[in-house]
């Protein structure tokens, strides 16, 4: 992986900015042939989109998916497929105070170390905004590897401390908070409310379930199905912790106890999370994210200016109480990335 | 990162199973002029080497490095670095009740299904062992960031379930099992010594910190420091969880609570790890790698055949009963090679 | 190079057909704090336009390009510039009759067996349009190595047989042909309208030299610096061959008349071609191109159909009666790239 | 392509300089469950040995490749397959009085301008002697592409100024020249034979033939056939110039003349050379490259210092009086490796 391109097969280009004319992805090596319309891209987009979530900004996107190239006749020639989104309610001027302080938690301090420039308005490139072109990637590759029977789901497995008890992936699908637990999701409703009067933000664990992958893929020793799926889930900006299978967990476990022993059914157990040295065992794949809370509080903080003075800091402007759920189909669009690449590479040596 | 290589200008490929005739490194992009002696890269194999730390394995390999290239009278001329440590005690008939069977826990049954045949004998490619190349090219990385003023250091952060509070990284470098408290360890060493009784392994969790980073290194949004760094130690076959700074419990933090207020000196907090939006801020780095159990068990296991048909596999051979402490200067060497390569792409920009 | 991406720290990923909505590029790892507006670009795209040159296309495109990301206030921010040129003139409905059809010389038979799919208007992928975003990228890095002093200037060699003697370089700037010799202009142009008038095509070489390029560029052993520009040129549609420095007329010579001696002043002859073991040394970097006549003629043509059956075609629409001079500023976009990568790679070696 | 790594799926890394201990090669990306031996590499290898042939040196080197890794019974494991060749017969002390000086026609100067430091002995990295590490590859290269039904073969075009009429593939195969025409090998032998009476050498032609290469291998547009062959003869330390099909006569033809006519049966003629818009057309694919004269001659030469005084360099040693014929094995090898990564490419993208 480099700068912002991913994929050894399947290549994914995001570029653009919060506060810039468009963001966009450029998809290359898709493979050719394959149904595709904006408005496939477009109910992925749809589902990231600020709304009327208990935890929502206030922001409005239009987020208009326009394919611009690669796909001819409604199926996908081959060649690099180019999507762009307008940014159409990008109203830079309420981070004018922004312009020479850096807001804790942000990138503002290490982008400016980084560049020694930095476009302010919004977080620039390192704001969420930028996510929009993965999630239009995503759905690209998760056409891919739905070809091949492989779908990826994520829900809200944790948000400010309440852990939901998953009762069903339905339950998931049509709660607010793609919380897969009613009584659960109730309390996370009330959390976010006092956070939001309390000009505070929450984190939140995301899980990820991969179903139908087959086994064999992945590609050892440095690309390997879990090394690849942490980066992905790792190089979006809320993430500081991932974890497969028992995660953490295994570590406290005996070989006795964490061994998944085998069957001919399959695995009796799955504290492998699906992928066993690397390359995935045919049992579904589990992934664990963890989120940390939205850094833009609604409160005074501590900070200095570019001169390095001591200064205070407090973010107007329009912002979520918590990244979830909006960053879950950011999670599902990561990991479809990453699997419709190593689908393919797994291909080309004949398996 | 790709296959067997990983690093963009810093790249190191790995190569050889365990018990084939030899395991080594290819090291491209190391800058020139730099004072390199197989003495150098010794130093750091032999902290890796089966040793008599309570749980080491009895195997012995001398483990001596040869530099094949890329070093003249001294000093690194620009071109590749090879790297040789041959196989000296590689006893494969022990495996050879193992051939036809799947190892829970091991790569066995997902390379069989990935390639269609495996080198059946000590795991092959997916061997513990491999890391000695990649440990080799660690001590490559670790001169270039030194005369950067960067160092990496890791200790064992828990053991069997025992959480070692740390008193002080002197405490941790004379340590049998790298461990920053005395009182911790002596418990570590009999958990160790009840598992190792009970025919059975522990697994762990290793705290990687890295000191003098400047601010800058990472590149948005796929090459991020925090998501290569994931990349990196997740791809050690033992880790199942990776967390950069405050991590996991960060997303039990209000946004309040986890901002790292930003001071003239610095930052006063540091639950970021050092990283911020995927680029260092010039704080330390501090990651946790948990490690599962090692799989090899002394144990009669659930498995099935080639044939799919159920089984009971008996592991004999030399095994360790904690891949900790000998996984530790593996994941500093890989922690080395990603700030190796981040620092000479920031280099390219100017900064 | 990895399909539509080029480069190894400065990347450029082109995308678009000739007759979709767009075309386009993404610039990924432009240094930092570089002063860039759509005027420096558009200037260069402007070279390239068909215009009122005796070989010129009637199609007319203003080509507007508009700058997406990475600019910020007028100076680069170090993400990804996203650059949009649309196709204004893109009338499709002109090649439905060779919806089904092969055209000799042009890639429709080859990427009909590549992809199983092509969308057949004006050679989609493979038309000269998609050189637009190469052009417009290729306007970035010569920003990039001006500012190391290197500058990249390239002219009419040969045109349908004929040798133009260079007299000056700034003859060939204010030549419609950028022919450097004004009598063989004179002939070329008489040649070009014969071709016309018999529906033919014309081919050429364009000759391309760098000046100011440092010594020390390129990439031992797979990533020359002529390997490189081999590659970057050859991978333009119309380009049959390439030769560096003496070239082809080197295999006819002696060592001891091949090697340019080397005087304190620096090197007395440049069979080199200013490249020694993939290595600049410091003189003016020549290479030559071949280009081949433009496939579209207005002559019927044997070929077959989609179903393999025999048919005849006969390709209407606008076409140049040789890619001569328009290729000429893609053939210095192409070698700016080169270099501006290889300037940066130098960079993060240190020296 | 990045430094000494070639290839995105089949990847080929070369190590190791000409008077070190040892050259070799790592291959990463071989498919599973190929027949390979150390026989089927040593056969490739003793092809571009020193041996008797009229324009070969002195220099004995037994060349015996040891493969390290990656196969596993005689067959391909998947992983990667590292090859060893250790040098013998590398007496440096020859190369003492070099030490100080830069040889004409050598990397000696660039080397030194780019790293500032060099391996003087028999030209370090940029020695032929590196080639052994690629035709090893390319031994493996052409047992992919020969389960795909393609085969490599090239022969001398032309050396010293003759000219070689092809009479048949099988003349070239059993001369000691791999020259197709005994009549013109005759005048060769004695050319060379003056050459090296004289203290010269000489440079020649070499044609490379591709036999049962489907249509549709060939990434547009930055990874194209043409593209990637070019780069990967232009950087064989000896080549200056690469054409595909006619080439640079296709210069000189007219559009009519040119494009090659379709048939049912396949392409009327050639001109093209198998390669269209960058991918291949399922004709022959010929491409010829220009090899310039080795530069070690035996004559006093003028060239500089390390301190850039004036000196008189005499270069004694063992050398070819033309790096024909034993570049051809080279030439053979490197389109091969192309060729097979390109195959594994297309069958990612289910074609």
């Amino acid at each position: 992986m480099s700068g912002n391109t991913i994929g050894t097969l399947f290549r994914v280009t995001t570029w653009g900015e919060s506060h810039g004319p468009a963001v966009g992805a450029v998809i290359d090596g898709c493979p050719p042939r394959l149904d595709l319309s904006a408005a496939d891209i477009q109910k992925e987009l749809d589902r990231r989109r600020p709304g009327g979530l208990p935890s929502a900004s206030p922001r409005r996107e239009e987020d208009r998916v326009e394919i611009l190239s690669g796909v001819f006749e409604g199926k996908t020639t081959g060649t690099p497929i180019s999507l762009l989104i307008r940014n159409r309610d990008a109203d830079g001027s309420a981070y004018d105070g922004l312009r020479n302080l850096f807001r804790p938690g942000h990138g503002d301090f290490s982008y400016q170390a980084k560049y020694g420039i930095r476009d302010h308005r919004g977080g620039g490139r390192a704001s969420g905004r930028e996510t929009a072109g993965r999630v239009a990637a995503g759905a690209i590759a998760r056409k891919i590897i739905a070809e091949a029977g492989i779908t990826v789901s994520a829900w809200t497995r944790e948000l400010g401390g309440i852990i939901a008890r998953p009762l069903s992936l339905a339950t998931a699908e049509t709660s607010p908070l793609c919380c897969p637990n009613p009584e659960a999701e109730e309390r996370m409703v009330k959390r976010l409310a006092e956070a939001r009067t309390a000009g505070d933000t929450l984190g939140g664990i995301v899980e990820i379930v991969v179903r139908g992958c087959p086994p064999g893929l992945g590609e050892p020793v440095f690309s390997k199905m879990d090394a690849d799926l942490a980066a992905a889930l790792m190089g979006i900006g809320t993430v500081k912790g991932v974890e497969i299978g028992a995660g953490f967990a295994a570590s406290r476990m005996t070989g006795s106890a964490c061994n998944d022993p085998i069957t001919p059914k399959g695995f009796r157990t799955n504290h492998a999370g699906g992928i066993l040295a690397g390359i995935t065992n045919g049992s579904e794949i589990v992934i664990r994210a963890a989120c940390k809370p939205i850094p833009s509080i609604a409160r005074p903080q501590e900070t200095i200016d570019l001169q390095g003075r001591p200064a205070v800091v407090t973010i107007g402007g329009r912002h979520d109480a918590s990244v979830i759920p909006r960053i879950i189909p950011v999670c599902e669009a990561m990991v479809a990335i990453v699997l419709a690449d190593h689908l393919l590479r797994q291909r080309a040596i004949g398996r």
